[in-house]
């Protein structure tokens, strides 16, 4: 945390801002350890160009703070008490910024109105900039630790998938292998899931958007599973198709493309690479055997702390991969009325090239 | 949805203000009927002194907007367009607002500074003034076609509750409860749960915010169930306490105490009756035990399209009741060591008095 504090607070000097104010759950995990959903109620984390930071917080919240490790000053407020006024009060009278604070860097999109007002009532002459392209750029570079934990949350990924292989079998319901993959991962002492989990059967795995349902498994349906796990603040995200006892020959087809533009995309992952042109790698083979229309999404984006942060893998992205960034490789193709095919892994770039987080086996499968 | 945006609208005309402007998924749902979760996309719904509503949202949920029976005016922009400029083009070149717009309600709590920042952009002199309070008046008092769809999304709760008790066996862990019941509502058809699942056993019944876990049922434990289910955009939200296999004296004593308590704030459930007097009622009844510092929160909330909404009902909250809010009412007694015991309906103010949504029985069950 200190070293990503320290990040932040040379960018507050190096652009003359008075101080930054952070106010979302993920931003103020990623600067202090310490995972807090407020809800209504304020959670901020003020950082200074020179000052100790200044985290404010419910008083009830104040305890898992400090266990989360955070060991500067606390501000905890109980419902009777302003946490603006407490606020201005710290920042001006114990000097920290005693001609108040003309400019502050905050998340635009992530505070509302309502408090941006608040805030220019506590410092009248304030100029709101914002903090969150800087933040992205942050979050952007995992650290080891950040990988470290990014490593376990894909492996249990890769165990949801084999749970929802295993709950496969005539007539089950698309909504029951879902509980059994999610009853499965919660067991292992998973926060959550990172998103809902998607299990496809069939006609159904041809779209893109298609939500789990009570549609039951039949032979020769494709079975698509979009699934993570939120483990330790962070996420993974994992795809895998198979086919349900028989396989037609389209789906086949459709299968060994997808695999193929994955292949090619996964070789290209290294520093320096266009970002953008993993996505023209993976499209161009998805053109070549004719389903380019049937591929309506970008290439993938990057995780973390948040299912989707940075770096965005479209084909016009044209910043280069850097060592540390976590993206997910995911193409796929949706033909209706045959059914859909999606492969996606989680893959950190490293030095020399790049580290595929999730495991599991991507040859076609036909399970049952 | 008509009678909601004329009421919207007049008054914005008593207001003098210019328009109003609501982006959240549940004020636009409230007054169009369409329930969207645009992620980071713009949705946003305008309403007039005068002219017709207009709403704007991403061009791919267009379709779903008509579907859900949106006959006004839709702006769909897709990705390469800029939806702020199509709003300025919209109210000025339509001539809906020729002069600009200079007073504006949003929701403050919701709308993110940057949006603000925008609305700033494209009605330079433009003042914002806050929706929510009106919004929350508004929806405070269902009509007859919200109370149907409660009234559905109660029995349903009641349906969770029965199936939770259905699963309990020794050794059972709490999280295999969960995925029981929310397994049997997904395949009911419900949109999702209203919040997470709560299944505590023996002394974890006893923490107010406990979170399910690989805890095990044994003979002797206090059993709290606290669920929900949307469907058709509305919320349910149930607690049921139960005994598994024997109940000790203090258990009892404790359980007694809060139904008690429930009824009695039940009693008083009609127009006319101060709020506050509803939890004042139920911790008369709760200290009068010797448990006042074992009821560590409000009575009860309103609930709707939101789990949260408004009435609060809190001893300080000294409005009336009015025929069609719909509360809960959810005294509870947390002993640490012992556990807890929650009881929770949902009701709906009547004219005559009130009608109580969840049906499930109350008398203490010792099951197994």
């Amino acid at each position: 945390m200190q070293v990503r504090l320290e990040k932040l607070s040379s960018w507050i000097k190096q652009e003359s801002i008075d101080a930054a104010f952070l106010t979302s759950t993920a931003n103020v995990f990623y600067l202090s350890g310490f995972l807090c959903h407020p809800h209504e109620r304020l959670l901020g984390l003020f950082v200074f160009p020179e000052a100790e930071p200044l985290l404010i917080c419910p008083q009830m919240e104040v305890k898992q703070a400090k266990d989360a490790g955070w060991s500067y000053q606390i501000l905890g407020y109980d419902d009777t008490q302003n946490p603006w006024e407490m606020i201005r009060d710290a920042l001006i009278f114990r000097q920290i910024h005693p001609d108040g604070v003309r400019t502050l860097a905050v998340e635009k999109d992530h505070l509302s109105y309502r408090r941006a007002e608040l805030l220019m009532s506590i410092f009248p002459d304030v100029r709101l900039v914002s903090a969150e392209e800087k933040m992205h750029q942050l979050r952007m570079i995992k650290d080891a630790q950040e990988i470290g934990i990014m490593r376990e949350a894909a492996r249990l990924a890769d165990y949801g998938v084999e749970v929802g292989i295993s709950a496969l079998k005539e007539g089950v319901t698309e909504t029951e292998v879902v509980a059994a993959i999610e009853m499965a991962l919660k067991q292992k002492g998973i926060q959550g899931m990172a998103f809902s989990t998607m299990v496809l059967f069939g006609e159904k795995s041809g779209l893109p958007h298609g939500i789990p349902g009570n549609h039951r498994l039949q032979e020769g349906d494709l079975v698509l599973f979009d699934l993570g796990v939120v483990l330790e603040g962070y996420c993974s995200d994992i795809t895998r198709t198979v086919a349900y006892r028989s396989v037609g020959e389209q789906q086949r087809e459709i299968y060994e493309t997808v695999l193929q533009a994955q292949l090619n995309a996964l070789g290209k992952c290294k520093p320096g690479t266009p970002i953008g042109e993993l996505d023209k790698t993976a499209r161009d083979v998805i053109e070549k055997a004719g389903y380019g229309n049937h591929f309506p999404h970008r290439l993938g984006h990057g995780l973390g702390i948040e299912v989707h942060e940075y770096p965005s893998l479209t084909e016009t992205n044209m910043d280069p991969l850097q060592p540390g960034m976590a993206i997910t490789v995911e193409p796929g193709i949706y033909v209706e009325g045959v059914g859909g095919v999606r492969i996606e892994d989680d893959v950190i770039i490293t030095e020399e090239g790049c580290e595929i987080l999730t495991g599991f086996s991507k040859e076609l499968r036909i399970v049952g």
